[in-house]
């Protein structure tokens, strides 16, 4: 019988436990009795907040989600040049992962065991998607290499973006958010070789 | 009991049923249970070949290590201008990492529990760190963007590389792996956006 403590939490403060959980073990390998530990709190109280750890997992994913599909409804992602938007959405993509960054590496992480999982690659493959869509209309208006394959290019896109998640650590120092979402966007738009 | 089939394994068809159980599982969830099973023979028949899991682990870590470490000692790696060099090594990378799939799938998941593992991850940032002297020399150059940060590009170009295990499926058709090869050189390099 471990001691637990007084049960203080909120939705999100309980959440952001499940998250660390969540990726320090995998989904699969996190029991309630993890999340109990983690906790502090007895199984019974983290069943008096979410009906179980399906439910923790479809909130986490969806926090990260909501935020990667906003970046899609912000006013530079929705008007202007189609290679415009493309280069603010990469850009934006790059400060969500990076603000939400536990939130998005488990979406980047899960692999479709459940009805939860599934739908959340379902909706990560729509996002794809949706970013797919700009690239082809920035190829047909001329502004990418003509070279270019699509498909293949949104796949080294998101890559890029989503390799960030593997070393960037807020706490270590380093880069800021600024500085990665500028490298992000330059060296898949510009390249990395000097022009000319 | 299981019926165990007559031990006809070699050393690589033994290491390729093992690297399969280890991309499926994760190293650290595999046991020799599961490793006798997935081969169709006893432990003790696993144990003439091997020490044990770890040997397996080394084994299958070297095949890829050993890969990317001769791309570069090759000659277009090692001689003619830095920024050459680098494009060379990064087509190179791409193609062993598609050639060796699964060895090199292994090699970017360890985590480093075990000495092996650690010894896997020393090495991995050698080979990186490798990388990043030539994005040095090609910056000394003059060969690479002005504001292009080594260390950030560094991380950004092997971002990109890698995720190529995330998706790369030979089986299923889709692009070569030359097409590959020429797309993640260019992105890098070039970038998708049509210059000027």
């Amino acid at each position: 019988m471990t001691m637990a403590k007084r049960d203080t939490y909120t939705p999100e403060s309980l959440l952001a436990v499940a998250v660390t959980v969540f990726n320090e073990r995998g989904y699969d390998g996190t029991s309630m009795e993890h999340l109990s530990k983690a906790a502090g709190i007895s199984k019974s109280s983290i069943y008096h907040h979410v009906k179980g750890k399906e439910e923790l997992l479809r909130l986490a994913i969806s926090r990260a989600l909501d935020g990667l599909f906003a970046v899609l409804d912000e006013p530079r992602a929705v008007s202007g040049r189609a290679i415009e938007r493309l280069e603010y959405v990469t850009r934006r993509t790059v400060e969500v992962l990076m603000d939400e960054l536990p939130y998005v590496t488990l979406l980047l992480r899960v692999r479709g065991n459940t009805d939860t999982e599934r739908w959340a690659m379902e909706r990560r493959r729509e996002f794809d998607h949706q970013v797919a869509e700009l690239l082809k209309r920035a190829a047909a208006d001329g502004d990418l290499r003509p070279d270019v394959d699509v498909r293949l290019a949104t796949r080294l896109l998101f890559g890029m973006i989503n390799s960030v998640v593997e070393w960037y650590r807020p706490e270590r120092g380093g880069a800021t958010s600024e500085e990665v979402a500028d490298a992000v966007v330059r060296t898949a738009f510009a390249g990395l070789r000097t022009a000319g």
